[in-house]
């Protein structure tokens, strides 16, 4: 019987996770730390797996409990995703953006160390790190140079770094993810691509005027269905090297504007798009798109589903939800 | 006039600008920050400067009091050099060293973002941020790719990223220096080359065994006297770029071993060496030297000060004060 912590389970990949365990590892218990109670729509359905799955609720800003947890608890598996993921939050706050995604995975890395050192952490980063990146070097590689350009890409880095020296300093079992933007069903609308989905379903259920606010539509990512990225986490969890880090992508680009066109095709709703200058960030990235080649070396694992697959699913999830 | 906040005005780079100021501008007003009040032997010799320093006791992990006092303060130049900067003890405490170096840096940023925007900062950081170094690449130039290997390394690279995210976003005037091994007179006995020479002193005045304790001898480091770091401080601010980052280095590498064969033959004491397992760090840097050739370009500063000179100096400091 293994066992696994994860951190911010609570959260959109937290809860794809979960539900990815009780799916296909029926000899797996699930602690699950979050500040806040899980709420998530398949719990309903799966009562009787759900005697796998512990929750605890506190912050991991407070080491405190989080090391006698860690003690009592000794997890073979942690998965952190527990953050503070928003950029543009990032801009507005900086300090707690980045105090507090620093501190909290500091927290667990150093709780590890003290009651926990065999385990295998797997550090869930961003692609942000990278910066602006130039076209003719995409798509980006794990070995390209880092130049966060934001407060929320600082702290990321940081963490990369920092995993790298509890792997090598001392002598914890850490992989490190570049995770490009991930996207599905349940994630909050203030990612680009649920705020899209959101309008049309408002459009398409609630009869709302057919306009579609949007930033910057010109901006490209590399965007990742979360059913990819969390068989991603587990293949890591299976076969990465401790001190590495991993690109999880697509190794695709769309633009802001591609997913606005593919949802009004999806959803057969003409629109009219509009420019809100408050959603424009004060430096951003034009285009981000990952090489996914040292993953599928490595692990063996693959994207499988495709991108408007992904958007539909996206777009029935906010019909039943606005 | 103009006026100066200098951080960790208490410490042996504070105590050094400040007696730079006093004795080279006399129109600047100089406000100090720090947690234990300054003991600066120079303080007693020159009353009538005294007037143009004000001292302010307080954390900078605490940002309230730092927001009022740089709305009242409105510092033409912030130099900060508060942090906790040893590395031994950044693996001792390494979320104590991570989180309060970045914590404090933040706080500063953000109170000159909010209260005091037109100031000019200069954000002192560390060589160490390059981590583990080719022998064929040295003397390192600022281009070289960086890879923190031990907490206080990843905090001050944590500094830089988000002192650029500070000058790019937010449009601060914000130069970073990435300083060498600097030492003097007033260096705490904590780093190397002050407690070898303490040592050299206590044999000289004390009578004590002629045992010098050192870590791994074979290390290079680039010694830089801090009279040339505060010259090169001052020529950044006069002459430095928004958004850059100099090494502030000698240019030139003496190993541990070159110290105390050095201190040997100033001091005529013949000596034994011996080596202490617990100064071995878990991670470290077998060769750093440094390329200065990019603030020699752009600000004129140059290093004036040999090698042999700074070691006699610290030598008979310690004379005085074992």
């Amino acid at each position: 019987m293994k066992s696994i912590l994860i951190t911010g389970i609570s959260g959109f990949v937290g809860g794809h996770y979960t539900r990815f365990l009780l799916n296909t590892k029926k000899d797996v218990i699930i602690h699950g730390i979050s500040r806040s109670k899980p709420v998530w729509d398949f719990i309903k359905d799966r009562k009787k797996n759900l005697n796998s799955i512990h929750f605890y609720k506190f912050d991991l800003l407070d080491s405190t409990p989080l090391n006698r947890f860690m003690k009592d608890i000794q997890p073979d598996y942690i998965l952190h995703l527990a953050a503070l993921s928003s950029v543009a939050e990032s801009w507005r706050t900086p300090v707690d953006s980045f105090c507090n995604n620093t501190t909290a995975f500091l927290n667990i890395v150093e709780a590890a160390r003290n009651e926990n050192p065999d385990c295998k952490i797997l550090s869930v980063g961003s692609s942000e790190v990278y910066g602006i990146v130039k076209n003719e070097d995409l798509p980006i590689p794990e070995t390209y140079r880092l130049s966060p350009s934001n407060p929320y890409a600082a702290a990321r880095l940081s963490q990369e770094y920092l995993a790298h020296i509890y792997a090598k300093g001392y002598n914890l079992n850490i992989c490190c993810a570049r995770s490009f933007n991930h996207i599905g069903p349940g994630q909050k609308d203030h990612f680009v691509v649920s705020s899209i989905a959101k309008q049309f379903a408002d459009i398409s259920v609630n009869g709302k005027n057919p306009v579609i606010n949007i930033g910057e539509g010109s901006i490209i990512r590399d965007f990742l269905d979360v059913e990819d990225v969390i068989v991603a986490y587990n293949a890591i969890f299976e076969k990465g090297l401790s001190g590495e880090t991993y690109n999880v992508c697509s190794g695709k680009g769309y633009s802001i504007l591609d997913i606005v066109n593919s949802l009004s095709e999806i959803t057969l709703i003409k629109i009219t798009i509009e420019q809100q200058k408050d959603l424009i960030r004060p430096v951003d990235n034009p285009v981000i798109i990952g090489n996914n080649h040292k993953i599928i070396e490595q692990t063996g694992w693959k994207p499988t589903i495709p991108f408007k697959a992904t958007l539909k699913k996206i777009f029935h999830y906010w019909c039943k939800h606005v």
